[in-house]
């Protein structure tokens, strides 16, 4: 069921036009990730605009790390005319939890129906409001103990929830799907989560119909590319470059060979 | 009349001062390709701080990509201090056409007389009236069909219009100049169309009465760096930091025998 | 006295949270630099939330580069709670002398007593009320020039005053350190100077009753990572990869061996 090969292909067949309204710390790597994998980038924070191209796009992420008033403005514009325009969507709570106007943002935006909803463990039990949230990228939770909220949280929502870590989890009403891969040196490069709701958007977009699969298919890759950037670097700058090579390179077939997709 | 190589050198001689005010998603790759060309960065945003700011830099970019309404407020004021100044300033219509608030502060700051305008294909197009603009940096026109606007543009505007593409075309009162050279993989490295703006500016502060040859100057090494990565690398990340070396160690007589450059 | 190797030993151990306020060009380097010395970055910039997370944090960075106004809030709130709590905090005084919304910002800032100033040598002047600033990252002031300054300024405000240059100095009441190591090609990276600053707020936030020490040690991490990069790269691209690459490598017994550190 969870086979990400052809949503990956897709997905490079298709170009899909991502609209990432982001924290201020990684636009550039999200922008030169969603290159690297078939995707189109644009990033919009105006209200005026941001209302306007959400509607247009392809898929939209809405990460609330770090971020303006006025951005915060134009992402609940800009999720509310994705809920109206049927456009997928994608929320990344950044440190929900222990930070008031993110958090508050953050459980209004789900009114909008996220597509999917991708953090740690940490932010994604403090959305699901089963804890008091982690230290900003960093998770405190381990993933196990968030599946209970995660599972609460998708049911609540009928938003696929994912849980990034060691290994990844995926839950949703199709019901819950593990994905190993990655490298312990993507938590040392910045953007490696925050890109990746970017990506969950990007196969969302191209397989609106098969949302928990799509998920599935971005942490795949996402996974298989640490793997082989992990083969090729040991220190996190290399690694970096390795990985984004990786995201660019590796086929959808090494893809599915690469990584572990396991299905409960 | 565009060989290159006396600007390269003046600039790598002149380190001029580039106020780069540009969107949420470029300014650190900007600011890295202008201390590998051989000028100084600073990127002011600020209102009261851009005006000052305009008035003694060597050059000013204004790129209406992603920004808040402040520095919206801030590009206002410094293009009309770089022109007040005859401070040599490049305008970036970034997706000006389909989103109405940058297409407006575009079409204004035409009036502060920047002294060239660089963009793709749709936006170039999109900014002379001619064209509903593209989808963000992908170009949906292609650059033949730009020609005819950008002409009308560099008419009715006194600006030099370099238009990007596969081969970039260079038009002013001077004429019309092509430059063929770069790579695919330039489109996959987000910023490097950004940044091209920037080094236009800085090429035209070391040669202030010779616009459309500093225009010229800027695109050759821009091309020349991407052929020279193109053998180095053949993803995007790799070529990246390949691309980034080679704006760095290319001379200017390199530049020359690399790209084509060819005047009608 | 000055040797690095116990504050390195104990920022790997650590792992300090910094509360990283910074101009938009360096956000990211910024956050993958403290993630490869062994911190975690957090970025928070709306002022309701900064507030909050100074108090939390193990130390804050406030970097007066490239801002909002409503970041400019944002940081003199985050310093006031920093100075109540407690936090170690660090003021990075970019391009203080020629901008004058900059410039006032920096000097209230003095009030919050921060137990670093970290800078160029035209910043630090600048600051200390002896000189008009430089042009940007760039410093026209040699490091020499700025020490009667930096002493004043270090006697007057109680902090930890540093110097960045070919040589970098420590000042405070605790005497005067320099460290020698690096490489010219650090100066053509955008964001080696402003994530030093953060990086000195990491280790003085495991060394807070040492704050000279601390500082010293930060800038020998930096001065060691230099010249190991300088041996692999000769451009600044592959450069910025092999130098953050080291920081995440070296040992702190090797940036003890590498870098030159005399008291004076």
């Amino acid at each position: 069921m969870n086979d990400p090969t052809s949503i990956l292909a897709d997905l490079r067949e298709g170009n899909p036009l991502i609209h990432s309204m982001t924290n201020t710390v990684v636009p550039q790597i999200t922008a030169n990730v969603l290159l690297a994998v078939g995707a189109a980038p644009a990033m919009i924070d105006l209200p005026a605009e941001a209302e306007i191209f959400a509607s247009i796009a392809s898929g939209v992420l809405i990460n609330v790390g770090n971020g303006s008033a006025e951005q915060h403005v134009a992402m609940r514009t800009a999720a509310a005319a994705a809920q109206r325009t049927n456009t997928p969507w994608v929320l990344d709570p950044v440190a929900v939890g222990g930070l008031p106007v993110r958090t508050q943002l953050a459980v209004d935006l789900l009114a909008n129906q996220p597509s999917a909803i991708r953090g740690n463990a940490s932010e994604i039990a403090a959305l699901a409001g089963a804890g008091p949230g982690g230290r900003g990228v960093d998770a405190a939770t381990s993933v196990e103990s968030a599946i209970e909220p995660a599972t609460g949280l998708a049911a609540n929502t009928g938003s696929v929830v994912a849980i990034s870590g060691p290994t990844d989890v995926v839950i949703s009403d199709q019901g819950q799907t593990r994905i190993t891969g990655g490298s312990p040196l993507m938590a040392l490069v910045i953007g490696t989560g925050c890109s990746l709701g970017a990506v969950v958007a990007a196969c969302i977009a191209v397989a609106p119909d098969r949302p928990h699969q799509a998920t599935v298919a971005a942490h795949a890759l996402f996974g298989a590319a640490g793997l082989v950037a992990a083969r090729k670097a040991s220190a996190p700058a290399s690694f970096e470059i390795a990985w984004r090579d990786a995201l660019y390179e590796l086929t959808p077939d090494q893809v599915g060979e690469l990584v572990e997709i396991s299905d409960l």
